[in-house]
Protein backbone atom coordinates (compact mmCIF):
# COMPACT_ATOMS: atom_id res chain seq x y z
CA UNK A 1 0.00 0.00 0.00
CA UNK A 2 1.69 3.37 -1.09
CA UNK A 3 0.35 6.13 1.55
CA UNK A 4 1.19 9.87 0.29
CA UNK A 5 0.33 12.88 3.04
CA UNK A 6 -0.14 16.26 1.72
CA UNK A 7 0.23 18.65 4.78
CA UNK A 8 1.04 22.36 5.25
CA UNK A 9 3.06 22.80 8.36
CA UNK A 10 1.19 23.16 11.86
CA UNK A 11 -2.31 23.26 10.46
CA UNK A 12 -4.92 19.75 11.39
CA UNK A 13 -3.25 18.29 8.68
CA UNK A 14 -0.28 17.60 11.29
CA UNK A 15 -3.20 15.29 13.49
CA UNK A 16 -2.82 13.31 10.35
CA UNK A 17 0.63 13.31 10.37
CA UNK A 18 1.45 12.39 13.58
CA UNK A 19 -1.20 9.28 13.38
CA UNK A 20 1.04 8.08 10.24
CA UNK A 21 4.37 8.24 12.03
CA UNK A 22 3.29 6.99 15.04
CA UNK A 23 1.45 4.10 13.06
CA UNK A 24 5.09 2.82 11.54
CA UNK A 25 3.12 2.49 8.23
CA UNK A 26 5.57 3.50 5.46
CA UNK A 27 4.36 6.98 3.75
CA UNK A 28 5.54 10.07 1.97
CA UNK A 29 5.03 13.19 2.87
CA UNK A 30 4.50 16.77 0.54
CA UNK A 31 4.82 19.75 2.07
CA UNK A 32 2.13 22.58 0.59
CA UNK A 33 2.92 25.96 0.93
CA UNK A 34 -0.60 27.36 1.85
CA UNK A 35 1.22 30.96 2.59
CA UNK A 36 2.25 31.16 -0.91
CA UNK A 37 -1.56 29.70 -2.36
CA UNK A 38 -0.16 26.06 -3.23
CA UNK A 39 -3.22 24.54 -1.81
CA UNK A 40 -4.82 26.24 -5.65
CA UNK A 41 -2.33 25.35 -7.79
CA UNK A 42 -3.56 23.50 -10.70
CA UNK A 43 -1.39 20.04 -9.43
CA UNK A 44 -2.96 20.26 -6.31
CA UNK A 45 -6.41 20.78 -7.32
CA UNK A 46 -6.43 17.59 -9.32
CA UNK A 47 -5.29 15.55 -5.98
CA UNK A 48 -8.06 17.36 -3.97
CA UNK A 49 -10.58 19.66 -5.78
CA UNK A 50 -11.20 21.56 -1.95
CA UNK A 51 -7.86 23.20 -2.04
CA UNK A 52 -7.67 22.27 1.73
CA UNK A 53 -5.00 20.07 3.57
CA UNK A 54 -3.98 17.07 4.94
CA UNK A 55 -4.80 14.57 2.23
CA UNK A 56 -3.73 11.33 1.61
CA UNK A 57 -3.05 9.47 -1.09
CA UNK A 58 -3.62 5.42 -0.98
CA UNK A 59 -2.56 3.52 -4.13
CA UNK A 60 -3.71 6.87 -6.10
CA UNK A 61 -6.85 6.84 -4.24
CA UNK A 62 -7.72 10.11 -2.89
CA UNK A 63 -8.44 10.53 0.79
CA UNK A 64 -9.81 14.06 2.91
CA UNK A 65 -10.58 14.78 6.10
CA UNK A 66 -8.57 14.32 9.49
CA UNK A 67 -11.53 12.14 10.93
CA UNK A 68 -11.58 9.76 7.68
CA UNK A 69 -7.93 9.94 7.55
CA UNK A 70 -6.99 9.08 11.33
CA UNK A 71 -9.60 6.59 11.47
CA UNK A 72 -8.30 5.01 8.58
CA UNK A 73 -4.92 4.82 10.03
CA UNK A 74 -5.61 3.73 13.24
CA UNK A 75 -8.77 1.76 13.20
CA UNK A 76 -7.44 -0.08 10.25
CA UNK A 77 -4.14 -1.16 11.34
CA UNK A 78 -5.17 -2.28 14.96
CA UNK A 79 -1.20 -3.39 15.53
CA UNK A 80 -0.55 0.32 15.72
CA UNK A 81 -2.15 0.90 19.12
CA UNK A 82 -3.64 3.96 18.00
CA UNK A 83 -7.32 3.20 18.67
CA UNK A 84 -9.33 2.36 21.53
CA UNK A 85 -9.81 -2.01 21.75
CA UNK A 86 -13.17 -1.37 22.24
CA UNK A 87 -16.28 -0.49 19.98
CA UNK A 88 -17.55 2.32 22.99
CA UNK A 89 -14.38 4.03 23.28
CA UNK A 90 -13.86 3.14 19.17
CA UNK A 91 -17.50 5.33 19.05
CA UNK A 92 -16.53 8.01 21.46
CA UNK A 93 -13.01 8.57 19.46
CA UNK A 94 -14.97 9.28 16.04
CA UNK A 95 -17.51 11.82 18.67
CA UNK A 96 -14.20 13.68 20.21
CA UNK A 97 -12.31 13.74 16.62
CA UNK A 98 -15.58 14.35 15.09
CA UNK A 99 -16.25 17.58 17.99
CA UNK A 100 -13.34 18.92 17.03
CA UNK A 101 -13.60 18.83 13.17
CA UNK A 102 -16.84 20.43 13.38
CA UNK A 103 -17.15 22.42 15.97
CA UNK A 104 -12.77 23.80 17.44
CA UNK A 105 -11.58 24.13 14.32
CA UNK A 106 -14.26 25.92 12.65
CA UNK A 107 -14.27 28.39 15.60
CA UNK A 108 -10.57 29.12 14.83
CA UNK A 109 -11.35 29.86 11.32
CA UNK A 110 -13.83 32.90 12.37
CA UNK A 111 -10.40 34.42 14.23
CA UNK A 112 -8.07 33.08 11.38
CA UNK A 113 -9.85 32.94 8.40
CA UNK A 114 -12.52 35.41 8.47
CA UNK A 115 -12.89 36.63 4.91
CA UNK A 116 -14.71 32.78 5.21
CA UNK A 117 -17.96 34.43 6.96
CA UNK A 118 -18.14 37.71 5.56
CA UNK A 119 -17.55 39.70 2.50
CA UNK A 120 -17.57 42.98 4.90
CA UNK A 121 -14.43 43.60 6.56
CA UNK A 122 -16.30 46.12 8.68
CA UNK A 123 -17.90 42.93 10.28
CA UNK A 124 -14.89 41.23 10.71
CA UNK A 125 -14.04 42.12 14.41
CA UNK A 126 -17.26 41.26 15.80
CA UNK A 127 -16.44 37.77 14.34
CA UNK A 128 -13.01 37.25 15.61
CA UNK A 129 -14.25 38.55 18.58
CA UNK A 130 -16.72 35.56 19.17
CA UNK A 131 -15.00 33.23 17.40
CA UNK A 132 -11.99 33.63 20.10
CA UNK A 133 -14.97 33.27 22.89
CA UNK A 134 -16.21 30.32 21.17
CA UNK A 135 -12.58 28.88 20.71
CA UNK A 136 -11.37 29.63 24.38
CA UNK A 137 -14.79 27.69 25.79
CA UNK A 138 -14.00 24.25 23.44
CA UNK A 139 -10.49 24.58 24.70
CA UNK A 140 -11.65 25.13 28.21
CA UNK A 141 -14.49 21.92 27.58
CA UNK A 142 -10.93 19.76 26.75
CA UNK A 143 -8.89 20.64 29.51
CA UNK A 144 -11.96 19.38 31.69
CA UNK A 145 -12.47 16.25 29.54
CA UNK A 146 -8.86 15.32 30.03
CA UNK A 147 -8.41 15.91 33.41
CA UNK A 148 -6.64 13.17 35.93
CA UNK A 149 -5.95 11.33 32.29
CA UNK A 150 -2.28 10.24 31.37
CA UNK A 151 -4.32 10.27 27.73
CA UNK A 152 -7.40 11.12 26.54
CA UNK A 153 -8.08 7.21 26.80
CA UNK A 154 -6.15 6.22 29.68
CA UNK A 155 -3.02 4.86 29.33
CA UNK A 156 -3.34 4.25 25.49
CA UNK A 157 -1.89 7.00 23.59
CA UNK A 158 -4.09 7.23 20.13
CA UNK A 159 -4.71 9.46 17.75
CA UNK A 160 -6.99 11.71 19.21
CA UNK A 161 -4.02 12.86 21.63
CA UNK A 162 -2.32 13.94 18.50
CA UNK A 163 -5.38 15.95 17.37
CA UNK A 164 -5.54 17.75 20.56
CA UNK A 165 -2.21 19.12 20.50
CA UNK A 166 -2.95 21.32 16.96
CA UNK A 167 -5.59 23.58 18.84
CA UNK A 168 -3.58 23.87 21.82
CA UNK A 169 -0.82 24.94 19.22
CA UNK A 170 -3.55 27.39 17.91
CA UNK A 171 -3.93 28.58 21.14
CA UNK A 172 -0.67 30.10 21.74
CA UNK A 173 -0.45 31.10 18.78
CA UNK A 174 -3.21 33.31 19.36
CA UNK A 175 -1.99 34.15 23.08
CA UNK A 176 -4.77 32.65 24.66
CA UNK A 177 -3.40 31.35 28.50
CA UNK A 178 -3.18 28.33 27.63
CA UNK A 179 -0.72 27.42 30.70
CA UNK A 180 -4.25 28.07 32.89
CA UNK A 181 -5.59 25.00 31.55
CA UNK A 182 -3.33 22.51 33.51
CA UNK A 183 -4.35 19.14 32.07
CA UNK A 184 -4.56 20.25 29.16
CA UNK A 185 -1.00 21.42 28.85
CA UNK A 186 0.06 18.72 30.87
CA UNK A 187 -1.05 15.98 28.49
CA UNK A 188 0.01 18.36 24.95
CA UNK A 189 4.06 17.96 27.13
CA UNK A 190 3.24 14.79 27.08
CA UNK A 191 2.26 14.24 23.39
CA UNK A 192 5.06 16.75 22.16
CA UNK A 193 7.52 14.61 23.40
CA UNK A 194 6.98 11.48 21.95
CA UNK A 195 9.73 10.52 19.75
CA UNK A 196 7.68 10.21 16.80
CA UNK A 197 5.80 13.25 16.90
CA UNK A 198 8.95 15.22 17.62
CA UNK A 199 10.19 13.64 14.41
CA UNK A 200 6.88 15.14 12.64
CA UNK A 201 7.60 18.68 14.08
CA UNK A 202 10.72 18.59 13.03
CA UNK A 203 10.01 17.76 9.67
CA UNK A 204 6.69 20.43 9.42
CA UNK A 205 9.37 22.91 10.87
CA UNK A 206 7.41 23.82 13.84
CA UNK A 207 7.83 23.65 17.69
CA UNK A 208 4.79 23.70 19.92
CA UNK A 209 5.34 27.33 20.63
CA UNK A 210 4.64 28.72 17.08
CA UNK B 1 -28.35 -2.99 23.63
CA UNK B 2 -30.47 -0.20 24.88
CA UNK B 3 -30.43 2.39 22.58
CA UNK B 4 -32.49 5.86 23.05
CA UNK B 5 -32.29 8.00 20.40
CA UNK B 6 -32.57 11.83 21.39
CA UNK B 7 -33.82 14.07 18.42
CA UNK B 8 -35.05 17.32 16.96
CA UNK B 9 -37.36 17.31 14.34
CA UNK B 10 -36.46 17.87 11.34
CA UNK B 11 -32.81 18.95 13.31
CA UNK B 12 -29.25 16.80 11.84
CA UNK B 13 -30.65 14.30 14.09
CA UNK B 14 -32.36 13.32 11.80
CA UNK B 15 -29.61 11.75 9.87
CA UNK B 16 -28.99 9.13 12.91
CA UNK B 17 -32.70 9.08 13.08
CA UNK B 18 -33.33 7.22 9.76
CA UNK B 19 -29.82 5.32 10.66
CA UNK B 20 -31.73 3.64 13.30
CA UNK B 21 -34.69 3.09 11.53
CA UNK B 22 -32.75 1.37 8.64
CA UNK B 23 -30.52 -0.76 11.01
CA UNK B 24 -33.32 -2.81 12.05
CA UNK B 25 -32.09 -2.10 15.56
CA UNK B 26 -34.30 -1.58 18.32
CA UNK B 27 -34.08 1.64 20.16
CA UNK B 28 -36.35 4.27 21.48
CA UNK B 29 -36.36 7.87 20.12
CA UNK B 30 -37.31 11.24 22.30
CA UNK B 31 -37.90 14.40 20.53
CA UNK B 32 -36.51 17.32 22.32
CA UNK B 33 -38.48 20.58 21.48
CA UNK B 34 -35.56 23.00 20.51
CA UNK B 35 -38.12 25.65 19.82
CA UNK B 36 -38.61 25.63 23.40
CA UNK B 37 -35.34 25.39 24.39
CA UNK B 38 -35.63 21.97 25.98
CA UNK B 39 -32.00 21.26 24.85
CA UNK B 40 -30.66 22.97 27.39
CA UNK B 41 -33.28 21.89 30.43
CA UNK B 42 -31.21 20.62 33.25
CA UNK B 43 -32.83 17.45 32.48
CA UNK B 44 -31.19 17.20 28.92
CA UNK B 45 -28.07 18.88 30.09
CA UNK B 46 -27.33 15.95 32.17
CA UNK B 47 -27.60 13.60 29.07
CA UNK B 48 -25.63 15.89 26.60
CA UNK B 49 -24.00 18.65 28.40
CA UNK B 50 -23.71 20.56 25.09
CA UNK B 51 -27.56 21.02 24.92
CA UNK B 52 -27.07 19.74 21.30
CA UNK B 53 -29.02 16.83 19.35
CA UNK B 54 -28.52 14.03 18.07
CA UNK B 55 -27.97 12.11 20.93
CA UNK B 56 -27.52 8.14 21.52
CA UNK B 57 -27.49 7.00 24.55
CA UNK B 58 -26.16 3.11 24.56
CA UNK B 59 -26.82 0.87 27.67
CA UNK B 60 -26.25 4.10 30.08
CA UNK B 61 -23.32 5.41 28.17
CA UNK B 62 -24.04 9.19 25.83
CA UNK B 63 -22.51 8.80 22.12
CA UNK B 64 -22.53 12.50 20.57
CA UNK B 65 -21.94 13.83 16.94
CA UNK B 66 -23.93 12.38 14.01
CA UNK B 67 -20.85 10.83 12.20
CA UNK B 68 -20.10 8.87 15.54
CA UNK B 69 -23.11 7.74 15.87
CA UNK B 70 -24.01 6.51 12.14
CA UNK B 71 -20.89 4.62 12.01
CA UNK B 72 -21.57 3.35 15.35
CA UNK B 73 -24.88 2.07 14.07
CA UNK B 74 -23.86 1.07 10.41
CA UNK B 75 -20.06 0.19 10.88
CA UNK B 76 -20.74 -1.79 14.17
CA UNK B 77 -23.55 -3.44 12.75
CA UNK B 78 -22.47 -4.77 8.75
CA UNK B 79 -25.61 -7.03 8.76
CA UNK B 80 -27.84 -3.59 8.35
CA UNK B 81 -26.30 -3.05 5.02
CA UNK B 82 -25.90 0.42 5.63
CA UNK B 83 -22.13 1.06 5.74
CA UNK B 84 -19.91 -0.12 2.62
CA UNK B 85 -18.28 -3.17 2.57
CA UNK B 86 -14.71 -2.45 1.55
CA UNK B 87 -12.28 -0.66 3.35
CA UNK B 88 -11.63 2.16 1.04
CA UNK B 89 -15.41 2.67 0.52
CA UNK B 90 -15.42 2.88 4.34
CA UNK B 91 -12.88 5.87 4.40
CA UNK B 92 -14.76 7.59 1.89
CA UNK B 93 -18.03 7.62 3.78
CA UNK B 94 -16.28 9.27 6.88
CA UNK B 95 -14.51 11.42 4.58
CA UNK B 96 -17.78 12.55 3.13
CA UNK B 97 -20.23 12.76 6.23
CA UNK B 98 -16.78 14.38 8.20
CA UNK B 99 -17.78 16.95 5.57
CA UNK B 100 -21.04 17.29 5.97
CA UNK B 101 -21.03 17.96 9.60
CA UNK B 102 -17.57 20.16 9.72
CA UNK B 103 -18.54 22.28 6.70
CA UNK B 104 -21.70 21.85 4.94
CA UNK B 105 -23.81 22.21 8.19
CA UNK B 106 -21.86 25.35 9.43
CA UNK B 107 -22.51 27.14 6.14
CA UNK B 108 -26.17 26.64 7.02
CA UNK B 109 -25.91 27.80 10.67
CA UNK B 110 -24.33 31.25 9.33
CA UNK B 111 -28.10 31.57 8.39
CA UNK B 112 -30.14 29.88 11.06
CA UNK B 113 -28.12 30.36 13.89
CA UNK B 114 -26.18 33.61 12.93
CA UNK B 115 -26.04 34.59 17.11
CA UNK B 116 -23.49 32.00 17.32
CA UNK B 117 -21.18 33.88 15.45
CA UNK B 118 -21.21 37.30 16.52
CA UNK B 119 -22.77 39.56 19.13
CA UNK B 120 -23.51 42.58 16.74
CA UNK B 121 -26.62 41.99 15.28
CA UNK B 122 -25.61 44.68 12.57
CA UNK B 123 -22.95 42.84 11.06
CA UNK B 124 -25.34 39.55 11.12
CA UNK B 125 -26.99 40.16 7.66
CA UNK B 126 -23.48 39.77 5.72
CA UNK B 127 -22.79 36.57 7.76
CA UNK B 128 -26.01 35.63 6.32
CA UNK B 129 -25.36 36.06 2.78
CA UNK B 130 -21.97 34.36 3.44
CA UNK B 131 -23.40 31.54 5.18
CA UNK B 132 -25.73 31.29 2.31
CA UNK B 133 -23.44 31.67 -0.69
CA UNK B 134 -20.92 28.43 0.80
CA UNK B 135 -23.91 26.38 1.45
CA UNK B 136 -25.45 26.68 -1.86
CA UNK B 137 -21.65 25.72 -3.22
CA UNK B 138 -21.58 23.22 -0.91
CA UNK B 139 -25.30 21.68 -2.09
CA UNK B 140 -23.69 21.93 -6.01
CA UNK B 141 -20.82 19.84 -5.07
CA UNK B 142 -23.06 17.21 -3.62
CA UNK B 143 -25.13 17.59 -6.69
CA UNK B 144 -22.07 17.29 -8.64
CA UNK B 145 -20.87 14.16 -6.27
CA UNK B 146 -24.00 11.90 -6.86
CA UNK B 147 -24.55 12.66 -10.84
CA UNK B 148 -24.83 9.34 -11.96
CA UNK B 149 -25.51 7.46 -9.45
CA UNK B 150 -28.41 5.75 -7.51
CA UNK B 151 -27.36 6.11 -4.05
CA UNK B 152 -23.92 7.56 -3.13
CA UNK B 153 -22.13 4.61 -3.14
CA UNK B 154 -24.14 3.06 -6.53
CA UNK B 155 -26.54 0.07 -6.05
CA UNK B 156 -25.84 0.06 -2.15
CA UNK B 157 -28.38 2.65 0.34
CA UNK B 158 -25.89 3.87 2.93
CA UNK B 159 -26.30 5.93 6.05
CA UNK B 160 -24.54 8.83 3.50
CA UNK B 161 -27.58 8.94 1.88
CA UNK B 162 -29.97 9.60 4.69
CA UNK B 163 -27.33 12.42 6.02
CA UNK B 164 -27.53 13.81 2.51
CA UNK B 165 -31.20 14.17 2.97
CA UNK B 166 -30.96 16.67 5.74
CA UNK B 167 -29.20 19.43 4.22
CA UNK B 168 -31.54 18.74 0.88
CA UNK B 169 -34.47 19.64 3.38
CA UNK B 170 -32.64 22.90 4.55
CA UNK B 171 -31.90 24.50 1.45
CA UNK B 172 -35.87 24.08 0.64
CA UNK B 173 -35.66 25.19 4.01
CA UNK B 174 -34.90 28.32 3.38
CA UNK B 175 -35.97 28.66 -0.48
CA UNK B 176 -33.21 28.13 -2.35
CA UNK B 177 -33.31 26.67 -6.10
CA UNK B 178 -32.75 22.54 -5.02
CA UNK B 179 -34.55 21.33 -8.37
CA UNK B 180 -32.21 23.01 -10.29
CA UNK B 181 -29.84 20.54 -8.57
CA UNK B 182 -31.27 17.28 -10.60
CA UNK B 183 -28.93 14.38 -9.54
CA UNK B 184 -29.36 15.11 -5.39
CA UNK B 185 -32.94 15.97 -6.63
CA UNK B 186 -33.64 12.36 -7.87
CA UNK B 187 -31.53 10.39 -5.14
CA UNK B 188 -32.94 12.41 -2.38
CA UNK B 189 -36.47 11.31 -3.70
CA UNK B 190 -34.93 8.08 -3.68
CA UNK B 191 -34.10 8.36 -0.29
CA UNK B 192 -37.44 9.76 1.11
CA UNK B 193 -39.62 7.13 -0.74
CA UNK B 194 -37.79 4.30 1.75
CA UNK B 195 -40.19 2.78 4.12
CA UNK B 196 -38.06 3.40 6.78
CA UNK B 197 -37.18 6.75 6.18
CA UNK B 198 -41.24 7.73 5.55
CA UNK B 199 -42.01 6.48 8.95
CA UNK B 200 -38.65 8.17 10.41
CA UNK B 201 -40.10 11.76 9.18
CA UNK B 202 -43.74 10.88 9.98
CA UNK B 203 -42.36 9.85 13.68
CA UNK B 204 -40.66 13.52 13.56
CA UNK B 205 -43.96 15.03 12.41
CA UNK B 206 -41.96 16.66 9.40
CA UNK B 207 -42.24 16.16 5.68
CA UNK B 208 -39.43 16.31 2.55
CA UNK B 209 -40.74 19.94 1.79
CA UNK B 210 -40.51 21.84 5.30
Amino acid sequence: MKLTLYYAPGACSLASHIALEESGLAYEAFRINTAAGEQRSPEYLKINSRGRVPTLVIDGRTLTENVAIMTFIAGGHPKSGLWPSNTLDQAEALSVMSWLANSVHPAFAHIFRTERYSDDVSTHEAIKNKGRETFWNCLKEIDAMVAGRRWYFGNRFTVVDGYLLVFYRWGLRIHLDMKSLTHYTALVERVASRPAVKRVMAEEGIALQP
